[in-house]
């Protein structure tokens, strides 16, 4: 398929179509919302049915991929094609489905030999329940991380729905990794506090049979909860509560969904072995990036250390002494467990598994649990650059995330910024409106599910550098 | 496609259907309607939209087909597939389209890898603007024409909506050359007189800028003539017209109509060259059949000569003298010269065109014409038994009614029944619960399109056995 001509779309009622033949609208950025048009037949009466595919698209190359050869794990229907007969003409086109797009082909699959049909109208009402208008672009003196911050609000906007879905055009839903994400960045900008509070009792009020937190809830529906569990997702609504409470000081959500937050430490606790180590049992997965290839028994520690260190600030707001401390104990021990038996001395560095792997994201994240001293992470962080940057094989803009906060975090200013522009900056020069679910610079064409084509190009948990460049480099936000 | 098992449709709603899973529905016999069917997901919760695809289907080589390859000379938006997403289950789907068939099927693209579909509560609602139940069926003691009229009933029906379509699959519309059988049919069994009435009306009133009938109207906006224009199906409108006034003594749409019918007549003669012959101009297009490689002069003049003599009768009943004088005295010249000049002594058979080519369509319009007297008319048919039977490379069950008729009308009784059981029969042994479009007996798979599966199997011009069998064979209806 090629583009032969650049048209204006004032000029779009003058083309017409017949079997085979295409056109491209542009809307000029990425939109989430509904479509609608005009059609008409033109020269013979109309003698079939108009048969019309329409295919939405956040970036180029879906244009290109055919969806008919579409074979990745996910399913199918999540490509936003459509295909539909239309037996009268003229007719206003409304589509009910919500899109999620800066591309839409009209396809027409046939007319007839004897008419074709001419499109007017084009109309894309775009919807977010975020106004762009409210947040203040941010002036670093550096135009990449300018355009960085608007593209990363774009993103942060076009997630943010009734709920705070990960992609408007895939999955459309509640995940809670990408929650606590998105209501940070949230926080640094648009600032709206009840699109988090209604969040966060979706998922404490919507637990398993088990009482485990979900990692996700379906809310196009009447709200229903997923029946998967991440290690790290079910820790991160302690965090996302924690985080929320740090913001607005609500202390009724957490009087709410306390006893939640610590069913959910407990369960996270059961993974802890006499050694004082997170050990993993069959049924565990833990998230941390789409590269399923590295360890992550480190990873699983720190993130338990680190939202434990959160909970336990909860437990002193409510005010529950014997809670505060029963699990300072246990925190320490979990410190200790670590440090003691995690961490390589001579390197320098914390492995990961029986096969002691090193690897960045245990780095990374035993930096953000705060592990270690100040100096310790400092030069835990001089290390890992030294052995193990430049970053390569981390699949999501997500881990980069906790990448660069954890150079920020010890004290490595210029090599968060140089990582945060090289990583979205290459995004951004690849003419991402919006950032990607799923990036990585050694193999830009990668995708966790076997096609990029099916992969989400507006995806919450990548809009954080609003967040980052607000609190670290402007420091215009401070939680 | 196999279809693996044979269930009763009360076992429908214990399949669950998956990724590339299909259900075909059998209704048990040819209808046209809508079509709705509730559905819900089970296992998991509905973690992506469903892709389904259904179609609709007439006979069962159009469910082995795939609509992918179809590459006919007609638009492929006839071909009745949908495809559609749907976000959330459970759902009723309301299909807004009509579709004509007998067979469904519902062809899952994609669910999910953690949820299947539900089927329950498939509904079709029938319509029709026909009683089947007012029509008493025909006792022939033969009972593969008692078959025969049951089919035809049933295609007359399927076909009988808000106008008589010619097909309710494809085209959907008010055909002349469909409407002039269906309206005989129709007064042997059906007897609606508005929807004829009504039909004619569309046709007067709605002539092109020059005057002339259009062969077809679009009757599902509001009604828009055709811009195709043929010899014999605009003189039909004079046929038509003057067999309605026959069997309803209707004095007033003659009266409406008459001019309408005289400018027919008028626009036809413009043919006639100064033999007395007609002779094809460069615009003039002849239906009489599907097959298009024989010779169609000697046909036309016959069937001018046809609806000049209806016309005469109208002229009478108007009492419009002159118009009788003057066109008496055209049909007489019309007559002799297919006589004199068409007609070959010695092998007692008309010919047609310059290569003097002689076919069976030339003999079977002529002797419908009634060019000869009866005596001679029988011994032409005679002659076409002896020299072009068996019939063969006739393309519509259109062309082998007036073969049929024209066996009756030349007292060829036991060749009249014997082709039609072994026409019409073949269908019926073929499974046809109504009568196709085209069928040509040499060639099954034949298509006048170049694709089987774009071919109405429920044809409106093939459903005349009911009118055949009324008046030639039971005797019960005389026009």
């Amino acid at each position: 398929m090629a583009q032969e001509k650049i048209k204006n779309i004032m000029a779009l009622s003058s083309l017409t179509l017949g079997k085979n033949e295409q056109v491209i609208l542009d809307l000029g950025d990425h939109y989430v919302g509904h479509f609608s048009i005009d059609m008409k037949s033109v020269d013979s009466p109309m003698d079939a049915p108009l048969f019309l595919h329409l295919k939405f698209c956040e970036i180029p190359i879906e244009l290109v991929e055919n969806s008919d050869d579409y074979d990745g794990l996910l399913s199918k229907s999540w490509l936003q094609d459509e295909y539909m007969h239309l037996d009268t003409l003229p007719q206003t086109l409304e589509l009910e489905r919500r899109y999620s797009c800066r591309y839409i082909l009209l396809d027409v699959i046939d007319t007839s030999p004897k008419w074709k049909v001419q499109f007017s109208n084009p109309t894309f009402v775009a919807q977010s329940s975020a106004d762009l208008k409210k947040v203040k672009p941010v002036k670093t003196g550096d135009k990449m991380l300018d355009r960085i911050d608007q593209v990363g609000l774009k993103t942060l906007q076009d997630c943010m729905q009734r709920v705070f879905e990960d992609g408007p055009k895939r999955d459309r839903r509640l995940w809670l990794g990408d929650l606590r994400l998105q209501a940070l960045a949230n926080y640094a900008t648009f600032d709206d506090q009840n699109i988090v509070r209604h969040c966060l009792y979706l998922f404490g009020g919507l637990p398993a049979e088990d009482g485990r937190i979900t990692t996700n809830i379906f809310t196009s529906t009447e709200p229903i909860p997923d029946d998967t569990f991440f290690y790290d997702y079910g820790l991160f609504f302690v965090s996302t509560l924690s985080d929320y409470y740090e913001h607005f000081k609500d202390k009724q959500v957490v009087d709410d969904l306390y006893e939640s937050a610590k069913n959910e430490i407990e369960s996270a606790l059961q993974a802890v072995n006499e050694n004082d180590l997170v050990e993993f049992k069959q049924d565990f997965f833990v998230f941390v990036d789409w590269n399923m290839d590295f360890d992550r028994h480190t990873c699983a520690q720190a993130i338990l250390i680190y939202a434990l260190r959160q909970f336990i600030s909860l437990a002193k707001l409510e005010d529950k002494q014997e809670d505060v401390l029963h699990y300072q104990a246990i925190l320490n021990k979990l410190i200790t467990g670590a440090k003691e038996q995690l961490f390589d001395s001579n390197q320098g560095l914390f492995w990961s598994g029986e096969d002691h792997e090193v690897n960045i994201a245990s780095q990374v994240w035993m930096v953000l649990a705060h592990v270690l001293s100040d100096d310790d992470n400092k030069k835990l962080m001089d290390n890992a650059i030294e052995k193990l940057f430049p970053v390569h094989d981390i699949a999501t803009p997500y881990m980069y995330h906790h990448i660069v906060v954890a150079l920020f975090e010890s004290d490595h200013y210029h090599d968060a910024v140089k990582l945060m522009k090289e990583y979205w900056g290459k995004m951004v020069d690849g003419g991402a409106d919006t950032f990607w679910e799923s990036f990585n610079p050694d193999d830009p064409a990668a995708s966790p599910y076997g096609s990029l084509s099916i992969n989400s190009f507006c995806h919450a948990w990548s809009c954080t550098p609003v967040f980052i460049i607000r609190k670290y480099i402007t420091k215009e936000y401070d939680k």
